[in-house]
Formats: C-alpha cells, sequence, structure tokens
C-alpha cells in the first residue's frame, strides 16, 4: 500500500492506494477521525453486486453500523430525485458521522455532493472503484449533481476526509471503462511527468492484463500528481487548469456528440490528440513528441481521430460555450514538451482550421 | 453608515449598515468585485413590494442586468421544490455572477444556499431586511433549506462578499417582527456587552419607534458583536455556541409548539429567561441582573413565560435532540454575570426541575 497526503491546511487528507485495502476501510476510517457508529454507504447497483458486501464487512469490522444506499448504476443518477432519496435515508446520521462513496464518478459526485449539504457538510470517504475516479475524480474536492441545463451546474467543494483506492476492484471494470481512465494517466505524464509516458511506454501490457503491482504505481502517481496540482491551487486557478489537457475539444465532442456516444476518457483521448497537434504548431512542441503521445493513446486502445464531420455547428457551439472561453479565443493547455504544459489563448479559427486539417 | 469587516481569510468581507444605503447597492458589489453585469436578486413577495424596485434601480446604476426571482413568502420557501426552481431562473449566470439576496431570514438562506451550489459557489450578496436578518442571520455564513425531517438539515457555510443593512427597510416591518428581531440584540447584550444592556435599556422607546439614527447604531454594534464572534470561531466551536443563548429551550419550545406557534424570537426571549434563571442557579448570575435581563425583554414586548403545560413529551423529547445534547445531560449557555457567558453541562433532570419552578 501507498500512502500520502493531499496538503490543504485545515482539508489535508491522506490517499491510501493498494491492492485489497477495501478489508481495511473500517480502520481507515477510524484513522481519519470518523467518531460515530452511525454511517451511510452509497454505492451503485453494479458496484454493490462486487463490493457492498466486503466493505459493509470492513466496516463493521470497526464497530461502524453502515445502512447501504443503492442508487441505480449511470450518469442519470446525478439528479435532484436521486439526491432527494440519498438524503432521505441519511436520517439517522450526526455531525460526526461519514458518508462512503463506494463507486464510480457517479457514485463519488453524488454522494460527495450529499455529504458536503448535509448538516453543512458531514465527513466523505471516497471509495473510487473505476479507474477514472481512482486516478483523478475522486481526488480535489469537486462534487456535484447535474441539472437539466448543465452537467455539474449544482455542486459544492468538499474535500474528502481520506481516499481509499483499492485496485483489486479494477478487475470487475468492463474493458471500455478501464481504456477510458488510460486517458487521464496518461494525461498526467503528458503535462507534468515525462518519464512517466516512458514508463507507460514499457509497462502498457502489463497494465492492460490489470497487473496488481503495476496498477498500484500506476494510480499512486497519478495521484500523486493531481494531489500536488490541487494542493498548489485548490479552487481551479492557473496551474490545476492544466489538467484540462484534452478536454476542451474532449468536451465539446461529449456534448455535441450527445452524451453516451462517448465516454469521457475516449473524448478526452481525442482531445489530447487535437492538444497534440496545435502544440505542435503553437507551443513548440516536437512532432516525435507528438507522435510519440498519440502513439500511446492508440496502443491504450483509445480514439484519436475526430470522427468524420464532428464539426458540426453543435462542435463549435459547445468549443465556444466552454468554461474556459474568453469572447472569440479558446484556452487552450498546450504542451512545450512531453511533461510541460502551457496554456495559451488561441483565436477559435485556429482551432477550427486545426481541426479541418 | 457604518462599514467594517469581518475577518475570516480569504471569505473576508465587508459589513455596510446605514439609513438609505440600497440605493448604493450597485456601487457596493462593484467595490466587494462583482465583475459580471448578470446577476440575479432574490426576493420574497411581501419584500418586493416595497424594495425590489429600489434596488434594481440601484443595480442598474452600476451597470448591472438583474434578473428577478420572487419566491413566496415564509419559511415553506425552503423548500427542494422552491429551490429548484430558483435554479432554473439562474441559468444566465457565470462564475463572475453574484446573487443579491433581499429579504428577510428565509430569503438570505435560500438564495445563499443557491449562490453557494451554484457552479460549486458564487458570490452572495447578503441584502437583510428584516430585523433578525439584519442583527444575526445575514452574518456567518449559514445557508440552507429545511428538509421533511428536520429544519436546516440540508445547508452549506457560504460566507457572503459583502452585506448591506439597511436600516430605513425596518420601517414596513410588522410590529411582531420587529420585536422579535430586538429577542436577538438582547442576546448580544446578555453574552457579552454588558453596557449594551444599560444602553438599550436607556433607548429602548427611540428603538420601538424606530428612530433612523439609534437603528443604525444597534444593527451595527450587533453586527460587530456577531463578526467578532464568527471571525474567532467560523464552525461552531466554543465560542459561537454562546450565540446560542437562550436558543436549546427556545428551539424545543418552537419544535414542540409546531413551527409557526411562535416566532424565533419569541421562544428565544422564553428561552433566555429560562437561561437567566438557571444561570442565577448554576452559573452564579446575580438575581439583580437576572431580574434587569427579563425586564428588558418584557419591555420590548417579548414573552417571558413559559406557557402553562409547555413541558409535554414532545418538548423534552425536543430538548434531548437539540443539538448540544450530550447524553443525559444538555449543554447550556448560561451566564456568570451580565455580559459574560459560559457553556454548562446541566442534567437533564436540573432542567426540568428549573421549568417547572
Amino acid at each position: 500500500m501507498q500512502t500520502f497526503r493531499v496538503e490543504l491546511g485545515p482539508a489535508s487528507h491522506p490517499v491510501h492506494v493498494g491492492a485489497g485495502i477495501l478489508g481495511s476501510l473500517g480502520n481507515i476510517a477510524r484513522d481519519a477521525g470518523i467518531a460515530s457508529n452511525r454511517v451511510v454507504l452509497v454505492t451503485d447497483a453494479t458496484v454493490e453486486r462486487y463490493y457492498a458486501s466486503p466493505a459493509i464487512d470492513a466496516l463493521g469490522k470497526a464497530n461502524f453500523s453502515p445502512e447501504m444506499i443503492v442508487v441505480p448504476a449511470g450518469e442519470a443518477s446525478k439528479s435532484f430525485a436521486v439526491l432527494q432519496t440519498v438524503y432521505d435515508r441519511m436520517s439517522s446520521l450526526d455531525r460526526s458521522s461519514a458518508v462512503f462513496a463506494l463507486g464510480g464518478g457517479v457514485v463519488g459526485d453524488l454522494a460527495g455532493f450529499a455529504a458536503a449539504t448535509y448538516l453543512r457538510g458531514i465527513a466523505v470517504i471516497q471509495v473510487p472503484t473505476s479507474l477514472v475516479a481512482q486516478v483523478d475524480s475522486s481526488l480535489g474536492g469537486k462534487t456535484g449533481i447535474n441539472h437539466p441545463q448543465a452537467k455539474n451546474l449544482i455542486g459544492a467543494f468538499h474535500q474528502p476526509r481520506a481516499i481509499v483506492a483499492d485496485v483489486d476492484t479494477l478487475r470487475t471494470l468492463p474493458d471500455r471503462e478501464f481504456r477510458e481512465g488510460l486517458a487521464e494517466v496518461i494525461k498526467y505524464g503528458a503535462i507534468m511527468d515525462a518519464p512517466m509516458v516512458a514508463d507507460l511506454e514499457r509497462d502498457l501490457d502489463r497494465i492492460l492484463s490489470r497487473d496488481d503491482k503495476i496498477l498500484e504505481a500506476m494510480v499512486a502517481r497519478s495521484l500523486r500528481h493531481k494531489a500536488a496540482v490541487v494542493a498548489a491551487d485548490e479552487r481551479e486557478g492557473g496551474l490545476r487548469k492544466t489538467l484540462n489537457f484534452g478536454h476542451t475539444v474532449g468536451h465539446a465532442l461529449e456534448a455535441s456528440a450527445g452524451y453516451g456516444v462517448y465516454l469521457h476518457g475516449e473524448a478526452v483521448a481525442i482531445g489530447m490528440t487535437v492538444a497534440a497537434r496545435l502544440s505542435e504548431r503553437f507551443a513548440g512542441l516536437s512532432a516525435d513528441e507528438g507522435t510519440r503521445l498519440i502513439r500511446l493513446i492508440q496502443r491504450a486502445g483509445l480514439p484519436t481521430e475526430m470522427p468524420a464531420n464532428a464539426v458540426t455547428p453543435e462542435f463549435t457551439s459547445a468549443l465556444r460555450l466552454d468554461k474556459k472561453r474568453a469572447q472569440d479565443a479558446v484556452e487552450f493547455v498546450l504542451l512545450e514538451t512531453l511533461g510541460k504544459a502551457l496554456t495559451r489563448r488561441l483565436e477559435f479559427d485556429q482551432v477550427l482550421n486545426a481541426l479541418s486539417d
């Protein structure tokens, strides 16, 4: 097991990454200061089948009396209606209770937001079981639900009291969702850790076969990078923006294709490819390094091509509406070299020209 | 106008108290750093009649384009259903927008919570128009809505970007609601400012006639006291608890009588009377000072007697359920002298005995 801390002043908290550590969940929560025995475990119907029972057992061993709240699997659970059913089941909790979020990004966002807003904020322990959640969304304190007008429109920053990432839970993850998570892993290498890119190139086969040891190292390295960025910049100023590498085009692609056509990581993979090409043109990235990055994304089984006719009016409109927009320019995260990111305002037309090349 | 700051690190913000300052609302908001022109003004149907138009004008003068959201007057608006209608109307806002909460405690709590959770938190400017909101609820960052299981169960701490308390708006406040607010004013004197008690005794007639000058001084003095407590203790540790003087019995009385029978301040007035008597018995308050306090409460037109048969099973159960409970003891805020509060655990039976004396 690897353990390290996210340094956020009074909201600092530990991160534990390892194989089989779900069995220690109760003790980890006690060590993180959860005093009350009354806790809830929020999970979804898919994750419940595999991991609810070991999680409940682990909590019981540390004298917690968990009540389980199972929500439907999928993005539709980030809704007011489901949030209210979660609140309704939290009535036994007090200020020293905790919410355990056992699942992927949807469960983490939903349960995290419920914890953020119950009694003006009680503890949440993030127990991510998908690769995207383990390497990205469980860390950083972003929680929320969707509004019919936009994803994640309603939310709060609420740092977890601890993160417990058991890489054994990745064994049951469908192949497409596992590969999706690799997009975020590759991103960390691209923006801040060139040796990590080389290690991923070397280890990719063992990663794809889900070797425990290599996954522990990969997840921990990813989370350490995110922790460093978040610690330096909790509320998304300049540095945290570099984590959006590949996300500007990625988000526009997701939104215009209709949510659900691409998994988030797949859209980000295409977005990173576009950003690599823009980096060659506008940030001095060498063609060799750009090609290396794109080849790694491809080897991970992720898409790298803008689909034919993707540049629809909906796409360009979504690109303009991206939160990083500034009038007719788009703020893009680009690479100067592999491992070194910068942000640059690109004219909207420059981006569209690159997309049509 | 009196202006001072609530010192809360990065969440520090100014407080403005004065007569006629609603007309400066736009400029005050610009000075507080609200950059976007897109803002919403949340108010209730009663306050709208008197103050929406001057508020909208004041915002327009500073180039804001406010959209008005009017919710029904009354506690029932602190609901999921009303919150969702507020979110629905916020869609034009961006991260640099602001929510203006023009009204009493209900509007402040609801609009504050909407701001706390929109795009993970945008600015809120509290513009309290009731005396309770001006001297208490607008300052401290508590926001939230009710859940069928309990009041304020869903909420967040979200400090306002500025507080603008125009005492002229108190002129249209019904007499009963004005007197309710005086309960909280008297409380500050009781727990931390003995000379304030003497000043209130001297000035009460002018206060009740709603003299502008005296109201400005009274509201500013109250908010300065609350600001000092909150600055020392943002998240309700020891010191902030003393603000609950009179609230333990007050809350139990409100809950057991059925919400709406007593106004909050009326229940607190009775609770302060009980707490004064308990203070004489258990904290060394002199009988003279206890009687002075109770007489001031009475002169303010507030109730001081536990109603006959108030100690019902519902009342004792609500007293036990108070958040300040600890097993069979109740943590009570008591007075050592006028102007000096302490907290003390009292046996449940000691409290009930005092109530039946």
